[in-house]
């Protein structure tokens, strides 16, 4: 007898036939007497299938009036996604209404393609619960202030449900998805990997953030500021499951450190092929020198992960700093064509074959020689570290991209992490 | 230098690269000086492909719920084609911003898939107009009163269209479409059928509300009732003809009876399929008869057409009426097991083996002996007619449906419209 948010992403949604399994299981939640608010994400291929058609219209650089348009279209799958799920639940005969984002309102910034959620107003929601209707809401969507639809950017329906359960002080929020958990590594590069059944705020938010694709970082953090319970559980388990053992199953992402996870010294093994790494060779060694590069860095709305600067030799010394894929032509050609000459830097080198791992665990806070394990265990493999990157609860290595399977069975083993008696 | 809408329908709008000559056409206008509103339909297709997935869900019989639901589906389409219209043309360096139905905001009531425009807000349109960008709207969408999207009903999009240039006073609605004005008749059943430069408001509302598929029927009565010019004219000619040769092409709805369409006694010949008839035989002829055979009728929102009563034999009489086709099965059923018994009627026959024919023209009222003149010709072709109805502009006929072609191509030519120098 709760406020329940339940997510689902656009697999789960991804036919007909699917959406009609959600509304069983919706129903089967609504019926076990729980207020229901569902958030689906669109049709699986939709987004991209419009956004192609963006594309084919107009190819070029994206100004703010081009964003605005693309939310326009974007926005539409969810809109369809909603409607679709509403009539299948009335086809269950469970009353159902769906809402977009401005209707609700979920008031956001005017920030198109990427908006961030300001406020949400519950009044109509809760009005629809008190009546007896599963309320379902657009993910992704929202509404700024001009009254202009702006969208969240990709995964942002993960974060539109964390809100929504934030803003209706919901007991649980369940995250739908095709995995049935958080689990210790992939478990397509490690097979040992083991499903956790709890994991704590702050290393879901480091796993999120080292490119676990389970749940977005921002949705991780929105739970975290608003205290939001969130489950991540499969949307593949028949819907008429005993309902008491599908609310225990997943992953659940917790606020309190218990025992059982103080014990638990690494949690798991994070790792992405996302990066790429820039060199700027023969830089003058004087203070501001970081500044001087990464402020143009900044101003060209790039973000920077790993950085290192390198002991200096003869007044000289080396600059490495890590970006995204996408962003690596464009950084190379603003290092090599303005701030290299600025700087008086010799040479500019860049590296897409890389790969970051990372091993996460709250106990690293409380333990030392977590970092030297982890160092000793990729020696012993013969895989040399490039660069380094750490936090109270999370080591990150740059390495060639070509060791990072084996970095992340060997470090999996090293740790315990294939041990059924292991954090889980 | 004046304010323009155009309504481009589906097929023009049915791929990116017909939307980019749709901007490129929309381009010259507005860089000939014309403030212009476009108001789109959705991708030819998309509509139905939206209502397909909702059916799948939910094939019931619909309620107000199920309906409001439909709506949230259906029009995304609109929404999308308005979005890639607005890229496209900011792709062809023109200024161009998009809105849907509840951001203008067109209101409507709350019959949800057929909602009626109540007002439109010029507000924003004008400031965007003034600022020199292109307005794009979505047709077929609105919002009711409480904040629920509602939509217009199939080829509402040319109502929206209608409706914006009222409320923005425009100079002229243009409505592009697959076709390049309104003929005489349908060129596919009679060839030398001939494109009519103007048509007044009363025949073009005469020939939509008698199938002819140019223009919704809630269009002209809305242009109608705000004077708004309205011109059909074809998306298939080149985007960069000369834009004078394009102002004066297709066919003008005008609103002044001038002489040379005084001229012409008949001005088109419309027909459809779309009704079938029924007839009660045998019923009691006593006053209120007519309303107590009917009334169950428009009780169950059945539109009926064409009705006849036969003279009186023995105190019994006939009576036969047109509905629509989709109708006709419901119509029978309602008649046999309820009405017929408390009537007394004897038998109740249906047959949708008819069509109807009818001939338009604004000089028929000032000109006697027309409709004598159309039952002589299908006399003389051998063809019995089965019902009759007329208005001061126009005379219909009821005919066995084999002879459609033959009733529609003798009048044709009787009314001398094959002839270039006819009404056009």
């Amino acid at each position: 007898m709760a406020l329940i948010v339940h997510k689902y992403g656009g697999t789960s949604m991804g036919s007909t036939e699917r959406i009609r399994n959600v509304a069983k299981r919706v129903a089967k939640w609504a019926r076990a007497g729980h207020q229901m608010v569902v958030v689906p994400s669109a049709m699986s291929g939709e987004t991209n299938r419009l956004l192609g058609l963006a594309k084919e219209l107009q190819p070029a650089q994206a100004t703010p009036a081009m964003l605005r348009e693309l939310d326009m279209i974007a926005c539409t799958g969810e809109q369809v996604s909603v409607g679709l799920l509403a009539l299948a639940l009335q086809a269950e005969g469970m009353p159902a209404v769906s809402y977009n984002g401005w209707q609700v309102p979920i008031q956001t910034d005017s920030a198109y393609t990427k908006a961030r959620i300001q406020s949400i107003d519950d009044v109509r929601v809760k009005a629809d619960l008190d009546a007896g209707k599963v309320v379902i809401i657009t993910g992704f969507q929202g509404i700024d202030g001009d009254g202009h639809v702006t969208t969240l950017g990709r995964g942002g329906s993960d974060t539109s449900a964390v809100a929504v359960a934030a803003a209706l002080k919901a007991h649980e929020c369940l995250i739908y998805t095709d995995v049935d958990g958080v689990y210790t590594t992939d478990p397509r590069v490690v097979p040992e990997a083991r499903r956790l059944n709890t994991v704590s705020f702050e290393e879901m938010l480091e796993m999120a953030s080292l490119g676990s694709k389970v749940l977005q970082i921002r949705s991780v953090e929105f739970a975290g500021k608003y205290r939001v319970p969130l489950r991540v559980l499969s949307s593949f388990t028949p819907w008429d499951i005993n309902i008491e053992e599908e609310a225990r199953s997943g992953t659940l992402i917790t606020f309190e450190e218990d025992e059982k996870m103080e014990q638990a010294v690494v949690s798991g093994i994070a790792f992405n092929r996302d990066e790429a790494k820039v060199t700027v060779l023969g830089v003058p060694d004087k203070p501001g020198i970081a500044y001087q590069i990464l402020g143009p860095v900044a101003d060209a709305n790039i973000d920077v992960d790993v950085i290192i600067q390198n002991v200096s030799h003869d007044g000289k010394t080396d600059f490495s700093f890590t970006v995204h894929r996408n962003d690596h032509a464009r950084v190379l050609d603003l290092l090599r064509n303005t701030v290299a000459p600025s700087v008086g830097a010799a040479v500019v080198e860049g590296d897409a074959r890389i790969c970051k791992v990372s091993i996460v665990g709250i106990g690293m806070k409380s333990h030392v020689g977590v970092a030297a394990k982890m160092f000793r265990t990729l020696s012993d493999e013969g895989i040399n570290i490039q660069m380094i990157s750490t936090s109270e609860i999370k080591t990150s290595v740059v390495i060639d991209e070509k060791y990072m399977e084996l970095a992340v069975r060997s470090l999996h083993r090293a740790f315990d992490l294939d041990q059924a008696s292991g954090p889980a």
